[in-house]
């Protein structure tokens, strides 16, 4: 690899020089790699919103690419540091869900057990700087995963977010998170519509391009409000409230010029319903 | 170019992983360009703003690189993706006024059609993945304007920020945002003194040189208070109010020690006046 | 050096476009050179904790890096800036104690006078862009210190954070900043064990690998409390207080799971006390 990339997605947010140090210790190691920051404001210990954030962002990492991942609160503990081989990127980090959306069933992981892939002296609280990015410069600079210790036959794995088609005209999903404008991500997507009927995708790793759009369709709330599902954000009127597909393929709960989340009392995990007013041909 | 610069600048905040998915989808297309970030905390779709921020930040990046810029409350609307060609620069992003400050009578721009330029699924909710970001990775490899799509007549241009002089001794100007230290921009500065007399330079691409000073004057606040005009914070008492002439040739309001925008009940657009205590010697 | 690393720490904040502004000016002047940000979120104007965040930073960055430090609450006054040449790496900012805590007793330094090697027109209100971004690429591309200025024999220095030996069972130190995690640092640490003594090492440049753990120490609140040491976060009862050697080498009180900040009254310069229950063989 040639500039080989580390994309780095951690908790540490921003005030201290936790995830700075964490680039110089890569620097130091593999002075070639070039690093691109996904997001380092993953609520403390939120290994769910993380693994979720992953998934939305791995098919736009280039092949090849190294994510070093540390959203750890068991730092210090008996859980595993592990470097998996996924389907065309490379994932460092702790051993508890983070990948559990983006490694497939031909993943392959191992456990990062060799010190002298490390840094001399690891302390008990920051593995990030010891362990894990020295652990990410090292593949970047072509250090086989098979060097860093033992095969690890399973990860730690997290529950899928909810998505299941309770009836003939009825998918339920959940609410996810809220970003940055307010919109709120929901687990119901990956739908594709083959000869008419409509058919449910499993989270895996990657996105399918064919993405939800049926007419009629509406989301209800948990508080029995029902959303109109439209196009973009301009197709709702100034303020008002809808669904769209969102850019990772997923409905996402949004308000034309505002913040749906500061709208509507919906906690992430609550109950969202996609009801279709006019009938596929069938179950699938 | 070796190693072309991208310097990006959104409205996307940094706690999801929008920004870092942009610069994945640009290692991808262009490894050897290398990218920095400007700001991704302008205030969502604050396009004015961040119109005068690229103001503030042109005059500072090397020639030929490239401005990706992404405040676009019109995503998925029928408004237009461009590609700009500036004096020295380029600019890409959503034709929505964003290159008004930047962009001079002689910059010429190019509408982002070609499908091919982009990433293969456009979504309806995040451009800056999809067709900006691409856009500005192809073109920091080489690729010509004209290859991306019709040249487009006129872009939309925002109104530029008030500066008029209303009498001989008198120039009214507006507070602009205020920044991380609480400093409130003006809209006055630009200003040069030539032959003894005061004259006005008009909001323009790239800075000039002359900054205003002028003995005696004083800025009027909404209130009526009247604020000196000093060399640097250190030249107020601590925790004194006054205006220096900022790192940008702007007059800020600024508090020694403290954050004048806490102190004083000023709105973005408040009208503000300089007035000279002593006259210069005639109108320009 | 090839693709010579500059790491920036500053007290602006993300919200505006300074700390993009400064890399294009690097970008400009060394294109070879690479950036990285420790942190730009030093409160405003807080030197002490931009210097101890340094001191923590240091021995992870790979030789002759450029220290780019702008926390500088006299621009604009008499202050100088400086280029000093540490043991390993080379610091450019204002001479007012930043580099207390990196700089040895054999640390150099030199004034920032020479005006070939700023931009053109230097600001009074932003001498990050215009004097310490391009110093600081100028020694990135292999400009001499003795080339900018006078050789200045003294630094501004400040003092050392407390650590004291007060009684033969009994270290008195202070609460510096809390961190993301609400984890406080304390100035307690850098202690070695001897021959059974404990050893007092004063803060200095550099980390030394051995820490404190001692059976039976306690750390004393203000309020009277004694939090007992732990190996890590996990060791502690979900939610309880505790102390731990940080990944600096540093005591700091945690909470696991929790937000130790939040939960005690403890403010920077708070005096701690680590109180050994086990008597050790005698004073050093």
């Amino acid at each position: 690899m040639t500039n080989p990339l580390i994309a780095i997605l951690t908790d540490f947010g921003l005030q201290d020089p936790f995830v700075g140090v964490m680039k110089g210790v890569i620097a130091g190691i593999c002075p070639s790699a070039r690093t691109i920051d996904l997001t380092h404001e993953i609520p403390p210990g939120d290994i769910r919103r993380a693994a979720i954030v992953l998934w939305q962002t791995l098919p736009y990492l280039p092949p090849d690419s190294v994510l070093l991942v540390v959203v750890d609160p068991g730092v210090g503990t008996a859980r595993l540091g592990i470097a998996a081989q996924l389907d065309r990127h490379f994932f460092v980090g702790p051993d508890n869900g983070l990948a559990s959306f983006i490694a497939g069933p031909a993943s392959r992981q191992w456990r990062l057990e060799n010190h002298a892939l490390r840094l001399p002296a690891a302390s008990q609280t920051f593995h990030g700087r010891d362990i894990f990015a020295p652990a990410a410069a090292h593949i970047a600079c072509g250090v086989p995963l098979t060097e860093f210790g033992d095969e690890l036959g399973q990860r730690v794995a997290l529950p899928e977010p909810r998505l299941a088609r309770t009836a003939a005209h009825r998918i339920e999903g959940e609410a996810l998170h809220a970003d940055h404008f307010g919109n709120i991500l929901t687990s119901i997507g990956q739908l594709s519509s083959r000869e008419g009927r409509l058919k449910l995708t499993p989270w895996r790793p990657g996105l399918n391009g064919g993405t939800f759009v049926e007419a009629g369709a509406r989301l209800r709330l948990p508080s029995g409000e029902r959303l109109e599902i439209v196009q973009t954000f301009g197709s709702l009127p100034h303020g008002g409230l809808g669904a769209v597909v969102g850019s990772s393929g997923l409905l996402e709960i949004v308000s034309n010029g505002g913040r749906a989340v500061d709208r509507l009392k919906i906690e992430p995990g609550a109950r969202l319903t996609l009801e279709f007013a006019i009938a596929d041909k069938g179950d699938p």
